[in-house]
């Protein structure tokens, strides 16, 4: 378009919303840009992070504090995804399950932890990241393949459930849990992509129990990146415990590998 | 317990709320009795409308102004089903799908027109049903079995889907249909109970879409009956249509026999 | 910048927002460009719609239905003020009082009609415009200057007050009735700009009835123009009472010379 | 009544919602009890807690989880004002000003901390209550009558203002700072009681800005006291510094006259 880019220069400390949101469709207009119709993800649509060089527009580039941890503004978009869930309704004084503690599950359990929830219960079936759950200073991890999730939210609630469900696993099993041990009339908000239909019980599962869904996409633009700056400059999340290696960007190829093994 | 009824007499004009709720539960002691974990349902735990004689706490008991007719007083409990739906989100100026036009499916047609929805669709495969749709003035009264809703409803909003479904059905293709059509960041508020589990494709119908799924039950207590007596004496609803017959008390059996045929 | 126009062409039949925003503030970057920081109008910094040329940028630039009448879209601002200050909070099956009947008071009077309000009472003390109000359907049309507005409000609302005042007339007198008639928990919604500071008293007329209060600036860009669109093309709206005249373009100085006759 | 009380026997560890709410007006039965149109309350029209006994309903015994410690039982009522009043809008990652750093004003920088505000101003002109707000962990804590507040709180949001302001001082001077500091679509939520009307620029502050401001009386019953509970049991309010001197119930003439001494 041969206009000059002017809020950021060469030698900036930036991160990126890596959706272009097009900026014309009745979303983009009514401040739902997140959910553009005709949205192009910069590692999807075109060259992403892993590129020598990435073209992104100018309004998509996110100025950062220099306080912000230098390691931090490399996870800055899981860490929105995160930031986006937990404050996609109330949440202080609030109990919560993360279902499924890869990483955005793990930074959710952070930014609950900072925003007040209460009690946290944190399910994962993979013992490493249990680990790092109790790290992130959630107050139950339990591992769904063996303990009774249903009794021990139950109990810990006062017979309630929980008033959050943050679904961040994808996987049915994990999606069967949150309904079941969501309250009557809370809020479950679903990140975790699947990959195939799970049935649900509508009447049982979400009508009798007046509860609300909430599909979650990527994060609000911008909204989400003000609250995530608010968030970090203030010391208020500690995400070191998940960032498990720091390597040069020559070894490239070697964390690739370990995140491989990891993954499995 | 032995205190005394001092808000209604012997030969008031009344209605009820049918769910008696506890009191004391987290949803009843913050602004959520209508999903009351200890609800009694009269009618269902106890003798109901079709009894003789009928016991009801003071409080369930709504007076009625003079202004409303005497008819519309038997179905203000479905009525309050449709109006707790219909505003359970923004519906001023937006377009609405109404999935299933049962007695409740009608009545939100009328209320969404009544508090400004802009274009309404009706859905419904009976065509008694389809012809009162009409005279509730929806816009747009199609048949599921017969034309092709998803391209109708694209073609009538610029492209977009509708910005809110209303599930009145129950029914898996209802409930298919609802989800295929409602646009990205819209609102699926589901009242039609299910008798067996529906498969949904999360990631597709959901997430990526960024949509709120809301399940209602029942009727606020008592803001929807506030506002329902305020609809209908500031004359904004128009419920004769769905009002088919009126008969004596005598003729009870015939009533329930006509009932059951146009069930069927 | 050089770019170029392509979503509007010489003919088209539009209307424009006429507040120009920066798109790089914070309020601008959370859907909120309404109160945009660096905000230009067109018509105060810059020639607006009286000169013979305006220039306004692409995005502002409103297609119009042509199902919506020709005049119609030269007052689609003052329109939209009504819109977004109706539309604020929740209206459907409420009592309102719009206090002050000039153009947007008057609008506000058909908006809140169209989007389901119960009650309606519109104050005005110039009696030209309580005729009009009338006209705009308008359940009590008052003179303050000589009813007693507060016993009446009180009377037809039930001892209550009304839930949503819509402060249209800047006038220290208006906004003095409008706290005094307002519900505990209601809505004040002002948009009446005053000339000079007003004594409030914070205790009695805001803390202990726990009321909202809500400045209200513009319209949403571009939300407002969307439920404008829609509330006009479904035919909800009547606006033509307030248009009392309709002259040709060369007959301008006649229009302006009865504007300043009408206003006095 | 006549009916057995049974929630609560003689022993329990419990503290007392003081607002007696009639159950019967609009306000309660649509989930606003705190603004009761018939309230009594216990220490204002009837003995309260400085009396040998006082007699309560059955509802407003709040009974208390062990966990907390004793102490704070005595100060819930003012804990619960301020819990309401930042939980009353969207906190997490916000910037606040508490206007007025008595006891209330100390418990919102220790809640809206717990809630993940990210940078909390204190205002207050009381040295010791400064030092108070300091232990409180606020971020800023600023004299009105030495410090340029208005210069600060802009350099530290940059140039925004902050997002929401806890008026709880109730004078002249602190509210006209509040309306002066709060960026344009922010929230004043107003506490503190005025004794006489104080003159507010419509325009300016409140219109231009869009911003919205909320009369906040009492706590709300009983959704604030669950937040409350859950914030306490979950250990994320340390209040200790607030509680000066702990004196035996014999002691009570020596503890009336310190609080007055400290209060000049």
């Amino acid at each position: 378009m041969g206009s000059e880019v002017t809020s950021v220069k060469e030698g900036d400390f930036v991160s990126a919303e890596m959706h272009v949101a097009c900026g014309k469709c009745f979303q983009c207009r009514t401040g739902e840009a997140h959910i553009c119709q005709n949205v192009k993800i910069i590692g999807v649509d075109a060259n992403g992070a892993f590129a020598e060089y990435v073209v992104i527009p100018e309004s998509n580039i996110w100025k950062l504090d220099p306080a912000i941890p230098q390691e931090y503004a490399s996870i800055l978009d899981p860490l929105g995804n995160a930031v986006h869930t937990v404050l996609a309704g109330e949440i202080a004084g609030r109990t919560v399950a993360v279902t499924g503690c890869g990483p955005i599950g793990l930074f959710s359990i952070a930014v609950a932890r900072a925003v007040g929830a209460s009690t946290i219960f944190a399910l994962e079936i993979n013992q490493h990241r249990r680990q790092v759950a109790k790290q992130m200073h959630a107050d139950y991890v339990l591992d769904p393949s063996k303990d009774d999730v249903r009794k021990i939210v139950k109990e810990r609630t006062g017979g309630l459930g929980v008033d959050v469900v943050l679904e961040m696993a994808g996987h049915p099993d994990a999606i069967r849990t949150g309904f079941d041990i969501v309250r009557s009339g809370g809020r479950v908000s679903l990140l975790g992509l699947t990959s195939k239909p799970i049935p649900l019980n509508f009447s049982e599962d979400i009508i009798f129990k007046g509860i609300t869904i909430q599909g979650i996409n990527g994060r609000r633009m911008y909204q989400t990146w003000y609250q995530m700056t608010a968030l970090l400059t203030s010391g208020r999340l500690d995400l070191r415990p998940v960032i498990t290696d720091r390597l040069p960007m020559k070894d490239f190829a070697v964390a690739m590998d370990r995140f491989e093994d990891r993954r499995g």
